[in-house]
């Protein structure tokens, strides 16, 4: 059995983002990522500062069971990139003969077979704030790949911190106009403490991303949304 | 041409609230309802402080493009209780010919055939806080015949407002598990002005309605949402 560098398990909480936004799930965060986002939210999975435990698919599932006994019916593999991993396929299916669905979130930058069987899939190209390129090629095929699957959902999030990061989402939005889009706020107060202040910025945000998707017409079809969990407990991890 | 009475025509904004959460949507609130809710937070639409302007279905489309422009391609039917009220099929129609999708809220009381062509219902059965009697026949009746519609959507959201509410909402999720489940916090401050008083308590309210669905293994469906756009505005109407 192949392992999987684990950073954190926990849960059940809810999801505080996108497309299954307010679902109670539980989360297993792996480590390591392709990417290098200069806002990235969980850095502490690839920069050094934590380290991942080697998991099999079997100890991982058991660890849930451990953490979230009958509470849930969803698991969300987070990262870092969880399409880093092989292995997984078989968390999917472990999990599945027990009745729960799974969700994951990726950058779409490398593909895996398992993917087609995650009941929710979000694919999170990254704008220019972030200082990544994105491979248009490579995008166009992983959601080729993944927006016709029956009974299972895939969306596209795009992470939005100014002008130019609203532009690039009007692009994704208009090459990709069959596939569920969802703007979300960005955290640029990584640092803060919890608190009123990191609250009232955090809102200020989404009331600016709100307002401009309002006066886009090319954005008729997106969801906005902030992320709740920001909203409810600041930049605490695992929660 | 039958007439319908209306309150407010606004947006585009975002739904704050449920199944579309987040979606750029216009809103159209309609007069009167047949509940009084304890907690009403549209109490205007019967209470007799505002007056209802009666309109067609073409003028309602024409105000919403007066109002909305081209940045919309979704109206939201909100109340009062919507349900009430012969000739929206109109309106419904005349959208659906502009390609603009239709959705609605109403409390499952009043049955009308133009609930079917609308793409995203949302049934909200009202929780012992509101101090109105939910007459389940009724209500099967209600969703046995929107629950399957191919490709639009139909939900079940709870308002909870304490633990009553909570065992209320387990026994409709149990009742009827197959349609998708939100849970939504009430706001108790109706009164309260805009500012950070009333967003602490929403916050403590929300919080507290998270660790009620971590806690119930009864609960793993559903999704935990709070008022976006009360989170963002306040008390304020109209937005
Ligand atoms: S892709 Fe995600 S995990 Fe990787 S660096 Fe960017 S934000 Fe961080
Ligand atoms: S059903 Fe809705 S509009 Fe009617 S009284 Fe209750 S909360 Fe108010």
């Amino acid at each position: 059995m192949k392992k999987i560098p684990v950073l954190e398990i926990f849960g059940p909480t809810i999801q505080g983002e996108g497309m299954v936004i307010g679902q109670k799930t539980m989360f297993v965060r792996t480590g390591g990522c392709d990417y290098r986002c200069s806002w990235c939210d969980s850095a502490f999975t690839w920069d050094g500062s934590q380290k991942a435990e080697l998991l099999t698919a079997e100890e991982i599932v058991n660890r849930l069971r451990e953490t979230g006994g009958t509470s849930f019916n969803h698991v969300t593999l987070s990262g870092g990139n969880p399409a880093l991993h092989q292995g997984i396929e078989e968390v999917i299916a472990m999990l599945k003969d027990e009745g729960v669905r799974t969700a994951v979130e990726t950058q779409g930058s490398i593909w895996q077979d398992w993917m087609i069987d995650i009941d929710d899939v979000t694919i999170s190209p990254k704008p220019p704030s972030s200082r990544m390129k994105t491979d248009w090629e490579k995008l166009d095929h992983y959601i080729n790949h993944l927006k016709d699957r029956p009974g299972k959902r895939t969306s596209i999030k795009v992470v939005i911190f100014d002008e130019s990061d609203l532009r690039y989402a009007e692009a994704v939005h208009s090459r990709y106009p069959d596939v569920p889009m969802y703007l979300q706020t960005g955290n640029p107060h990584l640092d803060a403490a919890e608190g009123e202040w990191l609250l009232k910025q955090l809102l200020l945000n989404y009331e600016w991303l709100v307002n401009q998707v309002i006066a886009s017409d090319r954005l008729n079809e997106v969801k906005v949304l902030p992320q709740l969990h920001t909203l409810l407990w600041g930049n605490k991890q695992g929660v």
